[in-house]
């Protein structure tokens, strides 16, 4: 065990109640970034995390990101920055979060008041934000107090940068992470994030990579404007009959991508990799579970999660401007726009997969025949990340995981995208670790978000005890 | 000529603006039987009608219908029904028009008040209803006025079926046709209806066939919720990839059914029909001014004609369920349901289309193994029409239209349903004639709706010389 531990650990436990009280105050603040009547709540919770942090000795700023586009009458919440420690001996961590949440109402279905951190016997703590990322950011502020009163000093100087945006598009951080990062990020020297989740319910992860996402437009439009179809059935070409045609040249069935050439850009899949699967905590009812229906396409738990994690796959998200209510409309729509994209990973580069589905499309679409006129285009491309598992960022959190939890923490990845991770890998040029505290079970974004007691106060044990196996490893190779 | 035509055309012609003002009266009562609000001006309407009717002599009832099914706080308006004349020597024809309309605001792109009729320098008469269908339901009552006046005697018993609900589903209307078949209108020998347009805007047109159709849904289901596509794409069936795959197999761009044994029962073009079309006043320009483009599938008037008459087409509507708004959502669409018809003619039957419809997508769904589920349902079905031209009734209209026009009218057909004329054909078991008062440029349903004046004073002319044709023609053989 690295020194300094049992003490730190045993302070966290006898802090136990007073760190969920201050979760409890967090939660009752309802800082939804998404609606404009919120928004005098989440500068409420930037003040109360800024002076938490103050109160803790921490160096703090609030800084403001301006107005928010296309919503000038609204002032953006401020990223509340934060340094304890400044020992240039000491290696410095940099750590995010997010203090906004997503929109929730006791209607909605919620079991308790969804503003009020409400446990139940079985140790879930009920509340939005509650895992989504307040308990999370808390835990930062924890491990601090914990050392505070157990006497122990902070192993590294801690940087942090918690948002107020995150649950609606993270506007105006990715500029503000670029033009801190030789300004009061310059001494970091790795970054952890922790907004994700366990793959299950019993073992902890570290995540080091996610898929990228290129969002596609088809357009296909042909009169001017929509017609009755008895009218005109059959004297037309018909917008929706084309673009039904060209969504089904691009996927099949079993989930293959059709465009030729995109597989051809996927790094192949190595020995050493291939074996790293069968180890995961995962199976496939868990997949069934999480589906709510036995439609998976792959057998076995490996193909699966490779098929999550490791190479890209096209979703059909749906159309605009075609007839999508209940009930019966005898149109013939004008202009229709397909939606659909790419989860892309290692090796594809965004130009290149723009390029082949383009041209793919287009000559597609040319062997139709058809007098409509088709567009197509990028709507918008996050790039995929992944991480090296072997940095020394990576071995302290895995070290910190067994001394925490006494077990190897699964190795993932994820198929989704947080963008802020590849903003800080590029601003800083540091190794960033997914380091989750929450379980799959939390309905992050959904009713009944909750966070289990023992993930909460385990898991500021893990945020501490990572510091302090991150002040010990040797500087990596890799 | 007919006897005592001249002194009724010449009474119309003294009374034209009377009829202008009969017109005007009726546009000012906004009766958009869509709108709760507006329910009491339909009402106002029908005792408007009633009330005209019965100042010219008519034996008048207004029938109520109950209340609105699905809006029980409402009462549909009545069936404003009337009989002219009594004379067992006399054939009597049963006419049908509605005294509702569509909604119409200012604000949609009027150049005019909707609801007052306002007459610009080339005759056209603007207006909500004007052509829709309160000018032709008042070209009747104009018809007995100036018989009256011009001291001539109708040459037939005139029945009357003016309806309220027309433009929102003739709630109830084919139930009270069915009802009244043995009763009010037991004595009809013919059946009448001036609601549809002429295919261009200098010559008159006499219709004889409707297009059917048959509105299908199917549902494609996979996981238990939307999913987001970064997370599971690539490990479950998707029901949008099933779904744009078999919406892809039903038409080709070309507007070929693909559906295998649809165009079996599609009735042979015979020599003498193939001969009709070229005499057809409508050309290719006329057919791109309606699309806004040239989009066009078939590069002769004949045979877009028959493409849109005689034909069947299939017209995919859209997907319910799936992502439809502007912008960007990675969802995996849970449960997604597409929407198409089929526009039937003869001698297609409903159950014989479904059974056809159902086997084909069932079996192309099953060629996908996927282990999503399908259904595939009706949602409702309407027969199409074909009446014999030959009869008595078209041949009086055509001498009428020579009459009153100095033309020939073309004998078409309609791509789109008008349920109605169905309902009385097999209710009252007798020939039914659509005769239009309109012509396709008077924007019905549309903003700056309008009736030329020309259109209204030559139809009322047109609609009083059909009857007196009626009165001399030797019964058919048809």
């Amino acid at each position: 065990m690295a020194p300094q531990l049992e003490p730190f650990f045993k302070q966290v436990d006898e802090l136990s109640n007073s760190f969920i009280d201050r979760l409890r105050k967090a939660v009752a603040i309802p800082s939804i970034s998404a609606h404009d009547e919120n928004r005098k709540d989440v500068f409420r919770m930037a003040h109360f995390l800024a002076s938490e942090l103050e109160a803790l000795g921490a160096e703090v700023e609030q800084r403001p990101l301006g107005k928010q586009p296309g919503k000038e009458h609204l002032d953006l919440p401020p990223v509340v920055i934060a340094r304890y420690g400044n020992d240039k001996n000491k290696r410095t961590i940099l750590v995010y979060g997010h203090y906004d949440v997503q929109p929730a109402l006791k209607d909605d279905g919620w079991a308790t008041e969804p503003f009020e951190l409400t446990i139940d016997d079985q140790g879930r703590m009920f509340g939005r934000g509650s895992t989504d990322d307040k308990g999370p950011v808390l835990g930062w502020l924890n491990v601090i107090e914990a050392h505070q009163k157990a006497g122990v000093e902070l192993p590294v100087n801690l940087l942090c940068c918690f948002e107020g945006m995150e649950e609606y598009g993270s506007e105006g951080l990715e500029e503000f992470i670029k033009s801190e990062s030789k300004k009061f990020f310059k001494d970091a020297d790795a970054v952890c994030i922790s907004d994700n989740y366990w793959l299950g319910t019993e073992k902890p992860c570290l995540t080091y990579g996610l898929r990228g996402c290129n969002y596609y437009s088809v357009s296909i439009s042909g009169p001017a404007q929509d017609l009755h179809s008895g009218v005109f059935g059959g004297s037309t070409h018909e917008p929706m009959t084309d673009m039904v045609n060209i969504l089904s040249k691009l996927v099949d069935p079993k989930g293959n991508i059709l465009i030729p050439g995109i597989m051809d850009l996927v790094a192949p899949l190595t020995e050493e990799e291939n074996s790293l699967y069968s180890k995961i905590s995962y199976t496939m009812d868990n997949l069934h579970e999480s589906l709510g229906s036995k439609t998976n396409i792959h057998e076995t738990k490996e193909r699966t999660l490779m098929a999550r994690w490791r190479y890209p796959s096209l979703s059909i998200h749906g159309i605009e401007g075609a007839f999508s209510a209940p009930g019966a409309k005898t149109v013939i729509p004008a202009k229709v726009i397909g939606k659909f994209s790419i989860r892309t990973v290692p090796n594809m580069e965004s130009d290149a997969v723009n390029k082949l589905v383009f041209d793919y499309i287009k000559a597609e679409f040319a062997k139709l025949n058809s007098k409509n006129t088709l567009d197509v285009w990028l709507q918008h491309d996050g790039k995929w990340w992944v991480a090296s598992p072997k940095h020394w960022n990576f071995t302290a959190a895995s070290k910190a995981v067994k001394q925490v939890f006494g077990v190897e923490p699964d190795m993932t990845r994820e198929g989704g995208s947080i963008p802020v991770t590849l903003s800080f890998e590029q601003a800083t040029g540091k190794n960033v670790l997914l380091l989750p505290m929450g379980s799959s079970t939390d309905a992050a974004h959904s009713v009944n978000e909750k966070l289990d007691k023992k993930n909460y106060i385990e898991g500021t044990k893990l945020l501490g005890a990572y510091l302090h196996y991150v002040a010990e490893e040797p500087a990596s190779e890799v």
